[in-house]
């Protein structure tokens, strides 16, 4: 037995006991004739003593940091307590101790902080996985998996797993493929989300369904995102929207409550898609901070009158302005001010620039285009947005959609200034009532100028009374017309977004199961009879057979553990992540494969490599 | 709200609720004026009745098999009452109902057993899986998966999840493979297990890891195998095979206890390899029942006198001789005698034929060579067999691995025909000191007859005992000696596999964790230093950072699902699998791609498909 107690375990209590220990090298001290190592595990770290003649044999086999050693010895009480340490009152006295294992010095240090470059612990991962940090990390995902497994299973959700050889279907983003070298020149696809299967387990009768299941999306890798992701993947059968929101703001609240101690709200307050974007600009409010957008004008129509034909063309030519009150900031100084100019300026923002007004303690309105803005203006302005003295009101001008993801990107940026985002606080929300389609000017049908994608996918049903608005109006958007006027933009569907923290962490619908209504989306969305057969002829052949009503919900469980470990980046929460170019740069992943093994494959190189 | 209650969950005590049911129409009986419908779901079926005007509107809409509908009602107690079902006591009369969804009539019966052949049953598994024989398999699939958890969790370990798009490391199996796009002309591959990524978990510190995870295999399919199929996978660092066996022989009797409610004895009982071998002529003894082998002459020794120059070239020329003795058979018809001849020289065994002894009630002998077996000889093969009046003792000759393994074959069926292997009963066992090594005749190394193969994997250790003399020794197998006289062939490992009921559930190993053996285990089957640290560079790598001692095994998750299923067959106990040909015959996957998925893929079609 290479050890009796691991060096997270021994107390006071345990003192004259002889045990044994082993782990790794941490820290050697050397006081005379006295040595003192700390050796650590998962559970901990013991402090070993090395007198005398054991001290000795120490000499000549001296240790280093992170070698694998096993000591054993009695525990004795400290002289010199530590009391940041669980085992801070004892050590244990070496009597004898082996070297299991040398290391060479690792090329970063093995603590808490570390002085490793990002490249340098991505190559040497089995080490930094070693440093307390991400030892915390992966044990709280674990401790993540475990809550939401418990709660499920007391649910009567059934854990089912479902195929990863699939078949490619080329919806949403692109799949991930696999060569069959039985079956000559065709290909399986790995699944982006288990979504036919769930359905298809509904119409067996499985009725409550989840898996924590891996997903595959062969995207263009966008900071923090991930070829292989995980998704907590669940569907019901025989329930409304209702039902769906009650289980799994339930299943949140467990989670955080076992995770974190903390509890959520009981029931999470909602608000409807069309309210998040007026108010907050996007679809996923951080209700950590107030700080609503303040919609002077939209799409030409004026809100607030302070407004009207001011004379300033970039103001009165403009789609949109909005405006944000930043709350005691009226003291920015012009530098603070000109570097939000610039921030709003960054091609990833984009805007032409920044109005501001300060509401001055003593009353007073001071803008930065003073020339256009009267006293009555002003002060129209200001009672528009409900600013106070000491505040500052920040304006956006421009196109509608940029302007109000400008506004929504300031609005977070000013929580971030003024430390309103904190990593304790958790404010979770149901985003309900999405639109079901969404406009894609880059895509046509024959005769539409742009065409309708859903917004959730090809499965989400309309609202049943939005039905009829579908299936009685074509999809073709007709030229000179704007989408917005055209039936299939107002049609909403029972589809939810989960939100903490300004973060999406889960999205789901109730789903179509009706054939009929099924092959209208696919038609809406562009696919033909015999595409829609070709691809998704075993659902629609499901449908026929007794489909029942369902709907579900899958949440993005890196994410999710981001969220709980208070990190922005999910790979500190994947135990192997690739990094930004989809590279495994520990295992030099991916890599060439030899001629017999494409030849076996019945494919080969494409020669052209440099031309897409 | 779509249903108060399930279909399995009404009762007496419910009299007179008003209640709410949905599900699918298992059966429509008409009694005059009368209606009745077993309404299922997966909770059970409920009897709904249908009288009156209800009834008449049924008759307007009529329902059929596989219908979802919706019913809501009054519970009454009936009398007729069905003892066989938990809701048999009452029945739902029928006061509103609404078909959710219509089901055109199923190409096979959803019954206990159905009258679907397995390719339809397979294109329409959404329909199969309402069968309650899969139902019930895949919930014990998902019962078998909490008692694992529930065990590991408890013990302490941890469910870390490892990458799917990994390293192509052409050892064992074949490598499914996916092109990158980002990176042309170089590809990922899927795991066959996680063997290196929970080794380096190890190396991380991380000390008791998990996971019940999927692994992919790209071999020609046998009956029964499936190219994606699901592990019980774990490592464990500071370890013995002591505390290996331990731990799992206890997870496999929580298994067992909470999902059959039966113990399997503790501890399990072990077998070394060769015992195994010699005995029962394969590595996963069926201990269900006796009829071990007898091992009359062995590589051309002797062990039972009545075989000395019989003057039978079959059996004096034969390499071995090997006989079993079937309890009560000796009064086997000729004709029964004959079909177990056949039985032997049906290519699959290979033997060219068989021999008996009849010992009969009266204590005299016959044999089927009398011409060459004198009744002393008779006697002496008796008492050697330990054969009682009325068994009949069949004997097999041959080159040695051939009879070897056709001797525990027709000991398989001789245990079938005479119903000694019971579903019912379980019996486990813990096969241990496997070789090291395998030999190879297909593959040689330059200077070598043949090549040593790793038998589990190239990670696990040689025996400490053994070390020296796989260190010390060439692996060279020089022309002119036997592979069995080469040092390697004595060498054994700290392997072990757990056996079922004759199935191998499980395997696993104490592993190699310094980098010096690990390369000598790498040029020992035959790998270059160069292509050592392509494939494996990073595992080396990490063994040189402080690796601990350490150990594992992982299950076939599927097949012991089918052994506590009671069934053979793995592919009923996946919820989608795969058949025969890799195919999925109800998604029609694997499928073309078109030419512009293959062009961002920068792969191409070979030309050459049929030369392989």
């Amino acid at each position: 037995m290479y050890r009796t107690h691991t060096c997270g375990e021994l107390r006071l209590s345990d003192t004259g006991k002889k045990v044994r220990l082993a782990g790794w090298v941490q820290r050697i001290r050397k006081f005379g004739k006295m040595t003192f190592v700390d050796l650590r595990d998962r559970y901990g770290i013991t402090q070993l003593v090395f007198a005398e003649a054991i001290n000795q044999r120490l000499d000549q086999h001296p240790l280093n940091r992170e070698y694998v050693i096993q000591a054993e010895g009695r525990v004795v009480e400290r002289s010199n307590k530590n009391p940041h340490l669980p085992t801070g009152d004892i050590e244990l006295l070496v009597e004898q101790f082996e070297v299991l294992n040398e290391a060479k010095t690792p090329p970063f240090t093995i603590e808490e902080e570390t002085d490793g470059g990002d490249d340098l612990r991505m190559k040497y991962r089995f080490l930094d996985l070693r440093r307390p940090p991400l030892q915390r990390n992966l044990w709280l995902r674990y401790q993540v998996a475990r809550a939401v497994r418990e709660y499920l299973d007391e649910q009567g959700f059934m854990d089912i797993e479902t195929p990863f050889l699939i078949k490619s279907t080329p919806e949403g983003a692109r799949d991930f493929v696999v060569p069959s070298r039985m079956n000559p020149h065709q290909f399986y696809a790995l699944p982006q989300s288990p979504q036919t299967f769930k359905q298809l387990l509904m119409v067996s009768g499985f009725d409550r369904y989840y898996q924590i299941v891996r997903c595959f999306r062969d995207e263009d890798l966008r900071a923090d995102r991930q070829p292989e992701f995980t998704q907590i993947d669940c569907e019901m059968s025989f329930v409304e929207q209702e039902d769906v929101l009650h289980i799994f703001e339930g299943m949140m609240r467990h989670v955080f409550r076992r995770v974190k101690g903390i509890d959520l709200p009981n029931p999470f307050p909602r608000m409807s898609w069309e309210e998040a974007m007026w108010n907050y600009g996007n679809d996923k409010p951080d209700l950590r901070f107030e700080m609503l957008l303040q919609n002077l004008k939209v799409r030409h129509k004026l809100y607030c009158e302070a407004l009207h034909q001011t004379g300033f063309g970039v103001l009165d030519q403009a789609e949109t302005v909005m405006a944000i009150v930043v709350p005691g900031a009226a003291t920015y100084t012009r530098k603070q001010v000109d570097e939000l100019t610039e921030w709003v300026k960054r091609p990833q923002i984009g805007m032409q620039g920044l109005l501001y007004v300060r509401c001055l303690a003593d009353g007073s309105l001071k803008s930065s285009a003073d020339k256009y803005f009267t006293p009555d203006r002003l002060a129209q302005l200001q009672q528009f947005c409900q600013a106070h003295p000491g505040d500052l009101i920040l304006i956006l001008a421009g196109k509608e959609d940029k302007t109000r993801k400008a506004a929504a990107e300031l609005r977070l940026e000013m929580g971030n200034r003024l430390g309103l985002r904190s990593k304790e606080e958790f404010k979770p929300l149901w985003v309900i009532d999405f639109p079901l389609f969404e406009y894609s000017e880059e895509e046509s049908l024959p005769g539409s100028v742009g065409r309708w994608v859903a917004r959730h996918h090809p499965f989400t049903a309309p609202k049943p009374e939005h039905i009829a608005q579908m299936v009685e109006n074509s999809p073709l958007i007709l030229p000179g017309t704007d989408y917005q006027d055209h039936p299939y933009a107002k049609i909403k569907a029972n589809a939810y977004d989960m939100v903490i923290n300004g973060q999406e962490i889960g999205g789901g619908s109730i789903r179509i199961y009706q054939r009929d209504l099924q092959e209208k989306m696919f038609t809406a969305l562009g696919l033909s009879a015999e595409e829609a057969r070709q691809k998704f002829g075993f659902l629609l052949g499901a449908f026929e057979y007794g489909a029942p009503p369902h709907g579900g919900i899958a949440f993005g469980f890196d994410r999710l553990c981001a969220i709980l470990g208070g990190s922005d980046t999910i790979r500190d929460f994947i135990a192997f992540p690739k990094n930004n170019a989809g590279r495994d740069v520990m295992l030099d992943a991916p890599s060439p494969l030899d001629e017999a093994q494409l030849k076996e494959l019945h494919i080969c190189l494409r020669k052209d490599q440099h031309e897409n």
